[in-house]
């Protein structure tokens, strides 16, 4: 187990009912709210309304910054920060999923910042101090809510890269399972991608020992496995959206990261198809990441992938030889994803092979995946990887 | 999965040498720093010669309140708040395992409040503004590092109650798996059934669905498991170490207990025996805990000990009726106390049938295991249990 700092001090409130704790949540922060959200949905399932009941009532006032984008865009994050001066805002409250949530981030730290917030995509240190963000969680995806990393994409390069630091992590957020009943099967399904991407990540490091972040991430694939297809077929069923709704936080707060080595495969990758074509970024890891693994299984690596095979989908050992097993562990996480109607293709999501290579080389240009990966990756590596997904 | 709040704002500084961050860590708080410890292991360790090399060059002024017991008694938290009080003392330092933190958090408490501390023990309500806590962790099993509980002996009246508040969740908490290579054997098989225990409680509960807290919980135990021969055989095994030391702060963080309902059985026992005999804590809870679950194991909780049984102990299932899967994962915990040679019946521990129906209504008393336990029980069902650890 590598050393490691671990600090994941949001307040979570989970469970149906807790908006009517917003007003106690925010007035430690002020009165003057900026909300946050994207394209509408919050309208449509009554959240939107619920909020107008509780605050304005309790003395705040509200500034409103919709549309956030799918994949938030910078131009959006400058007229965030823009807002908050014009505004004299004191707290953010953002209403959504990860998108929504990563603008405001990116909004709250940009307030303090005088040059252009695109910068923070560049470097994590010019991130210091940030407006307070308080949020409502829409989507079980991107464990945004817990954490202190933020996404941005700008359209005009064609470039999504991260960015984040401890003053962007929420100070509180609000998990109501009952918020995501109505999300959709794509987005259901490709949530739960995300989140089974995210324990991908950092299950597969370099270094051994840290038995306590693998053991966790194994428990939380399982529920994830468990209770995706009970959420694609019943919506409303509470459990599997409670399930999902908090495995989604604790898969990337830092509890099955901490302590582990190694940039993110399969995210950089992923970012490239997504600034090229917006597509959904939990399908597009769903594409990538079983292409992955079978194109980093080798002689060094087999162990590791025969311990996810077994201690996630419990496949038996005997009588198999070790590339077998996780080979079978492999096919298991495809025919998951297949299972919950997820396109395995790269044409199914309308990306034909024109700017494969191109998506090859800005994938290890804008990150470090050829020293630090898992299994380092050459631009070769990735345009394989992607070809594969054809 | 019930409505819960999670909050385990610590920050925690995990490995090796962490130590040398400690001004830094004890800085935002002050300057003038109690430094409370408990029989002087740290004197013989190096901990406490190292915290002298680093502070006073920092400009720190240390007070110090060493001799903090096993059980730690609220004498030395009265002693401890006084002290705070004639020193102005501006931060604590805890460096210690549970007790030396336990006393550490009701004196930061104690320093606010006009009262006597062990009202704390009466309403936890009593418990408002507390000094700043940090801790350096010496021995792998309370958890206390990463949350808000403390649990005190009052010698005069035999009793060992516990209180707790967010106000004192340690700040920071230095978590060097090196420092707990001088641990006996002794308080580290006590130590990692203590761990063990507090994940037996939460997962033992009246409440289904709460998958991701059952998961995370049976990784934990299955890495306890792993690691504590481990430790015991080769006391300077930095994997085992670490992977024990985390496993005890994410056992007992909220992590594992949120979201699941019911008050616990075995320590709500087990605190008896401690305060009327001053046992170690860990070895009493792995006397009980197997005897608790013969006792509550019946057609209503079977399919939970099933659970248990072949997701902790990988129990083959084939061919059996569910009370032999049950009772093997019950036999497997006793047997796995009794390799790390933990003595598993109380006159082993001094005990002998004097005071046991004493104790058994006294942890009735003491406790609401009579209405909101996993199984309720009775000083009848809680004698019994004590008997058969005979």
């Amino acid at each position: 187990m590598e050393n490691f700092n671990f600090y994941a001090p949001t307040q979570v409130l989970f469970g149906e009912g807790q908006l009517k704790n917003l007003p106690n949540v925010l007035e430690i922060y002020g009165k003057k709210v900026l909300l946050v959200y994207g394209g509408g949905s919050i309208k449509r399932n009554g959240i939107y309304d619920a909020i107008y009941r509780l605050l304005p009532d309790a003395d705040f006032t509200i500034v409103e910054l919709g549309g956030v984008e799918p994949n938030p865009r910078i131009d959006t994050v400058r007229k965030g920060a823009a807002l908050c001066h014009a505004e004299k805002i004191d707290v953010i409250l953002a209403v959504g999923g990860g998108s929504t949530i990563d603008c405001s981030k990116a909004i709250a730290a940009a307030y303090y910042y005088e040059g252009d917030p695109w910068d923070f995509t560049q470097n994590r240190g010019l991130v210091k101090e940030a407006l307070p963000l308080v949020t409502v969680l829409t989507m079980a995806a991107t464990g945004s809510e817990m954490n202190g990393g933020s996404v941005l994409t700008n359209p005009e390069t064609n470039e999504k890269l991260s960015t984040g630091g401890i003053s962007m992590i929420p100070k509180a957020s609000i998990l109501d399972p009952t918020y995501t009943y109505t999300v959709s099967k794509w987005q259901t399904a490709a949530g739960s991608a995300d989140i089974t991407s995210h324990l991908i990540e950092s299950y597969f490091s370099q270094n051994a020992g840290a038995s306590v972040q693998d053991r966790l991430a194994e428990g939380l694939m399982k529920t994830v496995v468990q209770y995706a297809p009970v959420a694609l077929e019943d919506p409303t069923n509470y459990e599997a959206r409670a399930n999902l709704m908090w495995s989604s936080s604790l898969a990337l707060n830092g509890l099955t990261g901490r302590g582990k080595l190694g940039s993110w495969s399969c995210h950089a990758i992923e970012h490239e198809l997504s600034a090229f074509y917006d597509i959904t970024h939990g399908i597009g890891l769903a594409i990538i990441t079983p292409r992955w693994m079978e194109h980093v299984l080798n002689d060094d690596t087999v162990a590791k992938f025969v311990e996810y095979a077994v201690n996630v989908w419990g496949i038996s050992t005997e009588g198999k030889d070790k590339f077998s097993i996780a080979k079978e562990g492999i096919q298991a996480l495809k025919d998951c994803f297949v299972s919950w109607d997820i396109p395995m293709t790269l044409p199914e999501v309308g990306i034909d092979k024109e700017k494969i290579r191109l998506m090859a080389e800005k994938a290890v240009e804008h990150s470090t995946i050829d020293q630090t990966a898992y299994v380092p990756l050459t631009a070769d590596d990735v345009e394989a990887i992607l070809l594969n997904c054809f």
